[in-house]
C-alpha cells in the first residue's frame, strides 16, 4: 500500500489537472451527442423525446467515465502529431461509456440484479419504467456505433471500420455480454480463481481493454506498443474487477453511489470471497505494477495519464 | 388484388428460385457466425455456450428472411461485375437478421409484448429466461457489427464503416428503437394517419429501408438509383406494416406462426383500426405500385428480386 500510495501522490497533480480537461470534452461531447437531433437519418426522422430522455438520464452526469479517460490517455500515448486523430479518439471515448451505460441500464433490471439505485439515483427502469430502460439500452447500444461512423470525413473510414470491428468484438457475446451470461450462471456456485478471473475478463476487462486499444488504433501503433497496451489494459481491466469487489465489502452504499454488500448478499462469488480480503488488496497492488511494467515495456514515452488511471483504479474509494 | 396476383404470378418462378439460392447462402452463413468460436478474440475468449445457444435459437430455422433477401437483392441490382461486394452483401445481409432477431427476442420480453409464441415456437425468455433473453439480445446486436467489421481483407474499409453507419442509423433511437419507443407510448391512444405512418417508418420501416440501402452500398450505386432505391425501401417498409396489420386481423395463430389479434387485444394503434380492412388493402396494392415505379426510375436492369421480393410482401398470406 505504501509504495503505490506513494506511486499515485507523484501522479495526482498531473492526473487531476489532466482529468478535468479531458472530462469537460467527455461530458460537452456525451450532452450534443446524446439528443433527439444529434443524428438526423436521411429521411428527417428524429428520436422520440421520451426515449431519448431515458438515455440522457443513464449516460449523463454520473459515473467516473473511466472508460473514455482510457480511450484518450492511451490516444495520447500513441499521437506523433497533435490534433491527429482527436475526434475519433473522443468519438470512441463516448462509444465505449454509451457501452457501459446500457450494460448498467439492463444489469440494473428486475430480471437481472434488480437494482433501484445507480450512481445515487434511481436506477433508469425505476425512473421510466421496464419497457422504456430495454429499449433505452438497445438505443444506446446502436449510437455507440453511430458515434464511431461520422457521415462527414472527420474520420478516416478504415479507423471507423477498425473501432467499430473492436467495440463490437468488446461488447459481445465474447465480451461484456458473454462475461455476463457467465455471472449470471455462476451465481450460488463455487468458482475457482481462473474461473472467476475468465468471468471477469470478459465482463469488465473487455470493454476496460477495449478501451484502451481503441484509443490507440486512433493513432497508429507499432507492434511493440500495442501488444504493451494489451498488457496494460488487462492488467487495468482485472484490477478494476478486484477492487471492486473488495470496495463491495469495505465501503458504504453512500460512498459507492449504489447498493453495497449486494454481491455478498446475492452469494455471488467474488475476489474477496475466494482469496480473503487481505489477498484481494495484495493482488490488486500486484496487478498495478504488471501495468505499469507493461507501460514501460511499450516503448512509448507520454504514458503518464495511462499511468495515472492504473493508479487510480486500484487505489479509488469507490 | 386481380392486378397484383397476375404480376406474382409472372414473378412467382424467378423469385422462389432465386430466394432458394439465397436464403441456402444466409442460412449457412448463420448457422456459421451465430457460435461461440467464429470471432475469438485477439484474447482468445470464447462466448459462453449457454448464451450462445439461446443467440442461436433465436436466430435459425425460423422467419422469412425478407431482411437480407432485400439487402441481396438490392446488391445484386447495383453489381457491376460478378463477386464483387458479394463477401460485404452476406455479411450485410446476416447482421440485419441479427438486429432483426435482437429486436423480437426483447420485444417479446414481459416488460415489452408479453408473447409467448413466435414463429410456432416458445419465445427465447420462455425457453431460457428472461435475463438470459435479454443478454442474448443484446450480443446478437453486437454480433451484428462484428460480422460488418471482419479482421481480414474480405471487406474493404470504406465498405465496413458505410455499413456499419447505416446499420447504427436504422437501429437507433431515430430508427428501430425509436419506433418501438412511440409503439410503447401510443398503446390506448388515438394516432393519426401520419403519426402512425411516422412510428412504423421508424420501427420497421427503417431497417427494412436499411437493408436495402446497405446492400446498394456493397456496389457502387449512382445518385440516381440510390435515390431510387431508398423510395423502393420506404414504399416497402410501409406496405410490410400495412399488411402485417392486415394480417393480425385475418390470420389465424398457426397460419402466422405467432398470436393473431394481439395488436387488436392490446388496443395497439393499427392500419385496420385507422382506415378500416378494405381501405388497409388499397393502400397495401398503392404502395406495391409505388415500389415498382421507383424501381423503374432508378435506371438499373437488374431489379426482378427488388421487384418480386415488394410483391410478395404485400401478397403474402403470413
Amino acid at each position: 500500500m505504501m509504495q503505490s500510495q506513494a506511486s499515485g501522490a507523484s501522479n495526482a497533480f498531473v492526473l487531476e489537472a489532466w482529468s478535468v480537461s479531458r472530462l469537460d470534452q467527455v461530458e460537452r461531447a456525451l450532452q450534443h451527442w446524446v439528443a433527439a437531433d444529434a443524428s438526423p437519418q436521411s429521411a428527417g426522422h428524429a428520436a422520440p423525446a421520451a426515449l431519448v430522455e431515458a438515455m440522457r438520464y443513464a449516460v449523463l452526469d454520473g459515473g467516473k467515465r473511466l472508460r473514455p479517460l482510457l480511450v484518450l490517455a492511451a490516444h495520447e500515448a500513441v499521437q506523433v502529431e497533435p490534433g491527429v486523430g482527436c475526434e475519433a479518439a473522443l468519438r470512441a471515448a463516448c462509444a465505449v461509456e454509451l457501452i457501459h451505460a446500457y450494460s448498467l441500464v439492463h444489469d440494473d433490471m428486475p430480471c437481472m440484479d434488480n437494482d433501484v439505485l445507480r450512481r445515487g439515483k434511481p436506477t433508469v427502469h425505476v425512473r421510466f419504467g421496464e419497457a422504456t430502460a430495454l429499449l433505452a439500452g438497445d438505443a444506446l447500444q446502436a449510437l455507440a456505433f453511430e458515434l464511431l461512423t461520422p457521415q462527414d470525413d472527420s474520420v478516416a473510414g478504415l479507423t471507423q471500420a477498425r473501432l467499430c470491428g473492436l467495440l463490437a468484438r468488446a461488447a459481445g457475446s465474447a465480451g461484456m455480454a458473454g462475461g455476463q451470461a457467465i455471472d449470471l450462471a455462476s451465481v450460488g456456485h463455487a468458482l475457482s480463481e481462473s474461473q472467476l478471473r475468465e468471468m471477469h475478463q470478459l465482463k469488465t476487462g473487455a470493454l476496460l481493454q477495449g478501451s484502451v486499444v481503441m484509443g490507440a488504433q486512433c493513432g497508429d501503433p507499432d507492434a511493440q506498443a500495442l501488444t504493451a497496451l494489451l498488457d496494460y489494459g488487462s492488467a487495468v481491466g482485472l484490477a478494476f474487477q478486484v477492487v471492486d469487489d473488495i470496495l463491495d465489502v469495505t465501503a458504504d452504499s453512500s460512498t459507492l453511489g449504489k447498493t453495497a454488500g449486494k454481491d455478498a448478499d446475492n452469494n455471488k462469488p467474488t475476489y474477496v470471497s475466494l482469496m480473503g480480503l487481505e489477498r484481494s488488496k495484495a493482488y490488486a497492488q500486484a496487478l498495478l505494477i504488471q501495468s505499469q511494467q507493461a507501460l514501460q515495456r511499450s516503448g512509448l514515452a507520454n504514458t503518464q495519464a495511462l499511468a495515472a488511471l492504473a493508479d487510480m483504479v486500484v487505489n479509488r474509494a469507490h
